[in-house]
């Protein structure tokens, strides 16, 4: 099994795929890892559910699709409700305490943050909402280093969003510094 | 197997993953479609090369990743050199003419268009480029329809980039229209 086997999901809009491209990339492009990142659409993705999967190894992958992930993000009601059955027993569901009341036991670790609140007081608005959760994610996990991440996001946004971007990347990597890592 | 199996290439920075995203969420969210889009990054990713896959299909695709592309899609030399030998006995290979020079023969429809000089000679540089490329694409294929394109050209990006956008998909459907459809 890989070590790192992500699966990120929401709504269209809050920046799923982007920040599972930046994951990948920079585990990939940045740390000389393997990385692996899809996204299916099915019949639910036309709901505004989106679901983008990334898996990091050291070693070759075979089958790009997360069937069990060991880390869960879900930043909707409707995206936690449907994937938290397939969250390995024992991994690590993250979430957005303002935006999903994860219902119901679950064998895996629970953290809530308030990622979205947290943007939303920094900028005035959801900007950079998705770096903030991959700053908790990179704080959490240790999948990649912060500083490959930077060095993806100067690479591919605008300088105009380089100031706010790293700031939401500090916001979410200060949010998770509390929280015992995972694994 | 599934009637559209893109295979895109290039280089990073030409885009090729937004067009496969686009691509992706034409067919499944505005055209009530099954897609899958992937990126595998493997070494080559390290050498700048860049690589997404776009499966579309009428029925359930158990498998994200084009092992034989029907559709070939190459904005590098380097991109055509690697993935060429995977494409289809008579499938289709889109290239920039500017571009890419490809060598050797190959069983499949070569159709070479002028898309970076069309975008270059439309804005004054490279803008939208991979918009131009899928208008082509559509062009050719018929895999998704334009205005589903368009709605999501619109629904992904910021208003400031529409007009261009439009103009870009428009010069790929005109530089195609004289080339006769694939399959």
């Amino acid at each position: 099994m890989e070590k790192f086997r992500f699966l990120l999901s929401g709504s269209g809009g809050q920046g799923v795929i982007s920040l599972a491209v930046l994951l990948a990339e920079a585990a990939s492009l940045e740390e000389g890892l393997t990385a692996v990142q899809s996204q299916a659409y099915g019949p639910e993705a036309r709901g505004g559910a989106t679901r983008s999967d990334v898996i990091i190894s050291e070693t070759p992958i075979f089958f790009p699709k997360v069937r069990q992930p060991n880390i869960l993000v879900a930043l909707t009601n409707e995206a936690a409700g449907k994937y938290l059955p397939l969250i390995r027993p024992g991994g690590l569901f993250l979430y957005d305490v303002d935006l999903v009341q994860p219902d119901g036991r679950v064998d895996a670790r629970k953290v809530g943050l308030p990622m979205y609140a947290a943007v939303k007081e920094t900028f005035g608005r959801a900007v950079a909402f998705n770096i903030c959760v991959l700053g908790v994610l990179l704080a959490l996990t240790g999948a990649v280093g912060p500083d490959a991440v930077r060095k993806r996001l100067k690479s591919n946004f605008d300088p105009a969003h380089h100031a706010a971007n790293n700031r939401a990347l500090d916001l979410g990597l200060d949010l998770a510094a509390p929280c015992p890592p995972y694994p």
